[in-house]
């Protein structure tokens, strides 16, 4: 037991004599330099915040209200047994649990940790993430782009969100619209725990991406095309025993689908539940859900789930109000760097009046 | 511009052509490849998916609506010109101004700078902080505390939330509780733009922060101690010229004025607001406020505010229910630990029943 404010300990069978006689003071305990001998009756030591109580001692009197001016200890206020004191094993026991499996450590379970005496944690490894972009058109930031060409920007935004995520980024560059080009990167690629891609996923002749993948008898498509928007040429296959993400060319799209699907597949490579969950409190790079009340109408939506980018004020209420912006093309980089969550519409969506609620989903940290 | 789309392109004043006599088809521009010259009336040409448009063509047949099996192009729905062609400076045009000072660069800003060209942007550096705990009782992690002693666990801590705040931390361990020993560490530490220390700010003798920054003419205390819980003995003073922040010793106290405190001042010093706003939105180790329901009783507040520690779920309606811990001792790290958010109960706030709507405050990534 420790006390938590500086003063004077004694026995509890000795407060009477806190009014009347006093008590001898026979010595002090400081944080980390404890008085060892056991406390006799009539006897008080003078105690900080932090210091061990010495052996009998279960009462503490703050330091505001002793009064010591007659050379014996005197209280102006009588105190309470056990309060200010910390009794020992509080906070927790020898064979407490204190961290179960699964939890997403922060800087609070380290502490925790630490304070138990525990400097060694086993933890999932950090799930190695190939980021391939593809698309002749593309040319590396810092390079001007001729007519027809475009900067890419994905590389760098992928490998940024697996690193949020907590995962590690093998970037692999940008991979040419040629049939084999994937097998080729990803052979040289070394072990990996998930393959993400962009672009190379339309109808057209120049993308290779589903084709090589199909073609391959070690590999399998699972999917490809979603009813989501943006998003919609999105790829989950099987590269070869791993895991394949295709996400679409688009920086908003690859973006926005980077947030639904890698965000939560990293959680899940990583030991956690991979969920999306309600609520303010995001863990790794999943942005949670939350409701907003509009502050424009929205018309019906179509068969696509829809993911508007919005931005969020509040009024003096605290409610939170949400405005989508007036233009959605996935070629919007600025709109999407502008926005601070997205609006969730589903399929077939009724329209909705401004003052309606409507389900959000926020950005998690650095996203 | 560019095609959105796979398909076809023509010019719109050749739309009755596509369900009478036909297109010629001329060639083809693909992305990173395009056709160079310009369309001649009668004619089409093949076009995918993030390729430019030939001059003279603004309308696109998609792939799913084009019939080329006469040999010439014909449609089987007449397309919308301008549909699904992404106009040139769409999303921004040269002279915008695409992100403003003071924006906190996350990856969304980073990828759009590297869309428009821009490989080099202008920052605040990163603060450099630093950190000293204080206390004759504290061992560092690894070391087995004898009766009376305790882990260090306030350094880990700070160290890792100075580092997810974008600032960088300079460890000065553990200072004795000792006149003096403050400026003798702070003296060796280089340029800082912030001091962090934890512990030593009671009123007891063995507390020497306040006493060595109150003797020091070079050095001044704006305020000390302040009307919360847990965190009475929070300092804000300066340190011959640099900002000072005292933070409480105990683990728990310490974490909490961090987030009220140390988050904000970071990101100020770091050239955002400071400011804790309302929402799910956090930016750097900045907890944004909200409102849940309680799910017990709280009992009236007295002059201190108190941040309480709580978890969170959700009803199936996705409304946030809060719960505090049941002790709210500042010693108890691993209620900390379970902890979702913070209630925050102003000072002589009334007593709450179950069902009532409580400010919160939610945790930063990582926090």
């Amino acid at each position: 037991a420790v006390s938590a404010m500086d003063g004077y300990c004694l026995a509890s069978s000795d407060r009477d004599a806190l009014s009347s006689k006093g008590l001898k003071m026979i010595g002090e305990s400081a944080a980390g330099r404890p008085f060892t001998q056991p406390l006799g009756q009539g006897e008080a030591v003078r105690i900080f915040t932090g210091a061990l109580l010495p052996q009998n001692a279960d009462m503490l009197l703050i330091q505001e209200e002793a009064d010591t001016t007659s050379g014996r200890l005197m209280a102006t206020e009588i105190p309470v047994a056990g309060r200010y004191i910390r009794q020992r094993a509080q906070d927790f026991a020898s064979g407490d649990q204190l961290i179960s499996a699964g939890t997403k450590l922060t800087m609070r379970h380290l502490a925790l940790a630490v304070l138990a005496g525990i400097t060694s944690l086993t933890c999932h490894r950090r799930p190695r993430i190939a980021i391939a972009t593809t698309g002749d058109e593309l040319v590396p930031p810092g390079q001007t782009p001729l007519p027809g060409q475009l900067v890419n920007s994905n590389s760098l935004f992928l490998t940024h969100f697996v690193r949020a995520a907590g995962a590690e980024p093998v970037e692999l560059g940008i991979l040419p619209d040629k049939a084999g080009a994937l097998h080729a990167a990803l052979s040289a690629a070394g072990p990996l725990d998930l393959i993400v891609t962009t672009g190379g996923a339309s109808v057209g002749d120049h993308d290779h991406i589903v084709s090589d993948l199909d073609s391959d008898p070690a590999s399998s498509l699972n999917f490809w095309k979603i009813a989501m928007r943006p998003g919609k040429p999105l790829i989950w296959a099987n590269w070869r025993g791993t895991p394949f993400l295709g996400l679409p060319g688009n920086p908003v799209s690859a973006a926005i689908c980077a947030l639904q699907f890698l965000g939560p597949a990293i959680d899940r490579l990583s030991g956690g539940t991979g969920q999306i969950t309600s609520g303010p409190v995001s863990s790794g790079q999943i942005g949670g859900f939350f409701k907003a009340k509009l502050t424009t109408d929205l018309p019906e939506n179509d068969q696509r789930q829809d993911y508007l980018r919005a931005t969020l004020t509040h009024d003096s209420d605290g409610t939170a109000l949400v405005t989508p912006a007036n233009r959605q093309d996935s070629a919007m980089m600025h709109k999407l760097a502008l926005a601070d969550c997205l609006i969730i519409r589903p399929p077939f969506a009724e329209p909705l009046s401004a003052g309606a609620w409507v389900e959000c989903q926020a950005f998690p940290a650095g996203f």
